[in-house]
């Protein structure tokens, strides 16, 4: 059991993000717990808060009133984030928002300017600085190994519009932040910006200089239909480095002198980390009384049986019928 | 914060594979709580004990006894298992047990005998049957697109040994039952076997029939130094599908009517479904007053200023410099 | 022996690309024979004529001479073209001009006015029109399976710049003319073009409105020192097409409805191609007593042997000894 | 036009690979020329005879009776192969005898005995040898790269069986002999072979082990549908390199410490040596009158016009109408 002592951190806002990111830290952020939801959807907010036992309410105001609350998720049509911004830093809580941050430049100062004020901690969402394919292009760019950078490369494309499509503002406000702050993460600050859009506002090239002398280009899309892509590529005076290619989404491949490298999976809890709790899960759910196992114990004196029988036949140099072990297994 | 009506599950055997459960219950499963650990080495049990805060102890008995106990996983050497196993049955509890479940046919036949007399589950851990590229396999070929099954191949590398090889068994008991497990469920009973052991026991080929009429082959080394490879490959008549290349390793890729088909990421939250957890795991550090947050609303503002400026540029037709909203945003 | 009706062809300007086609007219084009070369620099165009047993000249005008010349390649320095295509254009001659056809848009409409006026044919080196993964494109958009096209990308990179850059014109008119042919062939004539040069002039992005309404964009990089690199994608309303990745030249890849698709290699044939050729050109050498077989009877013997051994244990059931085949085939 | 020096090479059995050689000899073998064709069927000599302007026959004998012949390619149903190869032994030529030698190990020992007795070379067609992926393992095994060899694993597939299966022996003389070849230019000699039959003599598994103390393994299918794929394995115990892989057919992959590392293409002629000899068989059409040019001086002097316009806004830092030029273009 996540011991109490996690940080307690709320989430206002239950649409999509929300919900996911309540749901991250009700059962999978080790460091916290999900200390109180809201909504301004009573329905919404007291499904989720039921359902993970934890304070609901429809009103924001009512979680930062709780003086144990040591942090607040705000994931509202990006229009509110501002104001809700400021009401939190006033509580003295800190703060993670959900991207864009508003939809005017103007307000989101404001919310800044008041998270210096109130000396509280502001973390914006954009989680590519926590993918592993992004972040090591940018321990490879830091390293030297790919030389002074000259051209940055971001495709984004999502499968379909989102189906709620009011309040995310327009393709430049909703997607390419991301890539604009990729951009200045790994490229610097840019000095000029060129779009052109196209597809009725569903896609657009930007074209970038940054104050370094490199060059980049963002392509958009959001209906490209295939599915979700976000990928980059960072061309140096020595090197090259890619990331987020569809048949490679996880590692990052560097393109250097003739030849191109991807890392491997190193041992089996890296390549099975995820069926190891998906085993458990499962597992759960047995010990609960809900599921039968999926791997028995018939199963494993099967295997066992015939991994005797090989080294039996390894031993012998003859082939081995299966069939005795298998006749004991059952 | 995990609910405390989650299932609770104990440990025991505090190796590698039981830390691994042992932290995944306590903190990634979202249907278990970490009930208890125990280790016949006292400072492991009671390390591990304290850090999640849950009982700890020397002898599973101790854990065994509480009645609140549902179920229990054990992953201590192999060959101590079965005794393990007919223990918790004994005391009712279901069980989830490492494989393999112990080194010799006898005695899991007599753990199973037990476990089934006490009509308690067992599960066993050949977590392939829980990975997604596996399971894809499984699935494409119960669909029958790939025809009747003609032969099965499964490569499994390890990059080294294990560090403390007592008591893990040989080659085939050690890794070559996850292959023969997953040839079972995938191609059905063997009706003959035959190993050639090579490399000073360290690598071997297992030749397979099954019943059904089809062949199989297991290839298996265990210090293959590049990294760990877990792959397969069903061909058929009507088709071919493979899994766990070194690039391509989460998902099964289908071979039919002259072209080669893999799927693609479907959203965002499946692509950056560990980026979600990693940025909220940082934010509960900052919340926390441990850690300063990587993205700030210096960014955030920057961002929105730079896709500000793309979305005016876009309607005025003309590059646009960056410095002003850069400015504002400093 | 290629038949010497084959198409009479010269070759004009023999640096690296005039020689790469002198050799592929004199032995690899099925329908053409290599007629003439001429350099202005005469130890070049004598010993390339020489080698390939044909005329020789220093100047263009004797080739242009013989009544039986049918069609002349012109590859000198992009300047020196134009005039040169006027001269054969009045010589009657059809021609094959390397790109770019020169190097200001003035003296190019001069020639291609002559060729007009002499009714002789033109064609231009932009040599992706035949090549199989930028015909799938083209193949696959026309189609219409992926839609409407939205969105054109095409990376164009060398490893180095040319050793002998004098004459060759800008990275605009050097490297660009390819991919703006490109892009002219997929998606149309652009409207409106905005370039950024950066890295000294060694890599540049170029962004492309389309009369269609499509956008478009050309990163460019002479020295991106990995290798060379030409690929593109095209983005269209139901579906995306690649081609040229680094790992995947020769082929297409389509992107649609949730999963990426290339074709696979449909035989022997086509797999083999290169190889097929290489061992004839071998044995060509072995026939003519200048090298030895790499492929002996003893390997005959012993693939046969073991092949025989395979089919008896396939039918007795057990593993073999392969020594006796072995001591035969010796 | 390939000159009349080149080596003399006649064909006998003008079946698929028969036509094949013959068609490489005519058009695309820099060192040789077809100086022959025969074939038991009088059409089929004749056609080919004529479409290449060479002798053709329905006796090999009239072809062995010219002294100018300096080596003959023997490509008939594989049991007539081991009297022709003698035949054309005792005529004093060279041979090039395509696989299997033969059907039954007796009459190959003949023919090789022959071969040797008249003092003349035999080359067998086993292309692998030929194949730049299988080259590079031979290439980096013999390195030292990968350390000792201590697994080797093949993969042989056709898409379907071939149309005429009769005279080609079963699926081990027929397909098994290249891997076997592969096998022991790769691994040396094999010690022990056991092998299974299997989906009706279609399919099989060959395990061999090696005196050199490695195992090894070969799988077929022969209507595997997908396509054809021949792919391998070397596991060594400091390294794997693999080739073959349906995406990357032509590159061997190297798998060392952690990652996998695939060459890149050096420059634009290896990247475009197919499409550089694709545009001149076209010129080569274009030139003799039977086709329009596919790339036009408009072609030209519209991509050189974009690139000057690319030129201009990269100096003006403004985007420009493409329009101007294109009018000219025109």
């Amino acid at each position: 059991m996540r011991t109490a002592s996690g940080t307690p951190i709320a989430v206002v806002g239950l649409g999509r993000m929300g919900r996911l990111h309540a749901d991250n830290l009700a059962t999978r952020v080790a460091g916290a717990r999900l200390a109180g939801v809201a909504d301004v959807d009573e329905p919404v907010a007291r499904e989720l808060g039921e359902r993970h036992g934890v304070p609901w309410s429809t009103s924001i105001d009512e979680l930062l009133a709780k003086p144990a609350l040591a942090g607040i998720v705000i994931a509202t049509p990006s229009a509110c984030q501002p104001e809700l911004v400021k009401g939190a830093a006033d509580a003295g809580k800190h703060i993670f928002c959900e991207k864009p941050l508003g939809l005017d430049v103007d307000s989101c100062a404001e919310a800044v300017a008041a998270v210096r004020a109130c000396r509280v901690r502001l973390q914006v969402g954009f989680q590519r600085r926590f993918d592993p394919g992004w972040q090591a292009l940018k321990a490879t760019l830091d390293t030297g190994l790919i030389g002074e950078l000259d051209l940055l490369r971001c495709t984004h494309r999502n499968a379909a519009p989102p189906p709620d499509p009011d309040g995310l503002g327009d393709l430049f406000r909703d997607m390419s932040v991301h890539d604009l702050d990729s951009a200045r993460w790994l490229a610097g600050e840019p000095s000029e910006v060129y779009a052109t859009e196209v597809a009725g506002g569903d896609a657009a090239i930007v074209s970038l200089r940054f104050e370094s002398g490199a060059a980049g280009v963002i392509d958009l899309h959001r209906s490209a239909g295939y599915g979700f892509e976000c990928s980059a590529e960072l061309v140096g005076s020595d090197g090259t480095i890619r990331c987020g290619a569809p048949r490679l989404p996880d590692a990052a491949e560097l393109l250097r002198a003739g030849s191109a490298t991807v890392p491997l999976t190193r041992d089996h809890a890296e390549r099975h980390a995820a069926a190891y709790i998906g085993e458990l899960e499962h597992f759960a759910a047995v010990a609960a009384g809900f599921a039968e196992p999926v791997v028995t114990g018939h199963d494993a004196l099967a295997a066992l049986g015939l991994a005797s029988t090989a080294a039996l036949s390894a031993a012998a140099g003859v082939p081995l019928a299966a069939e005795e072990h298998a006749a004991r297994a059952s």
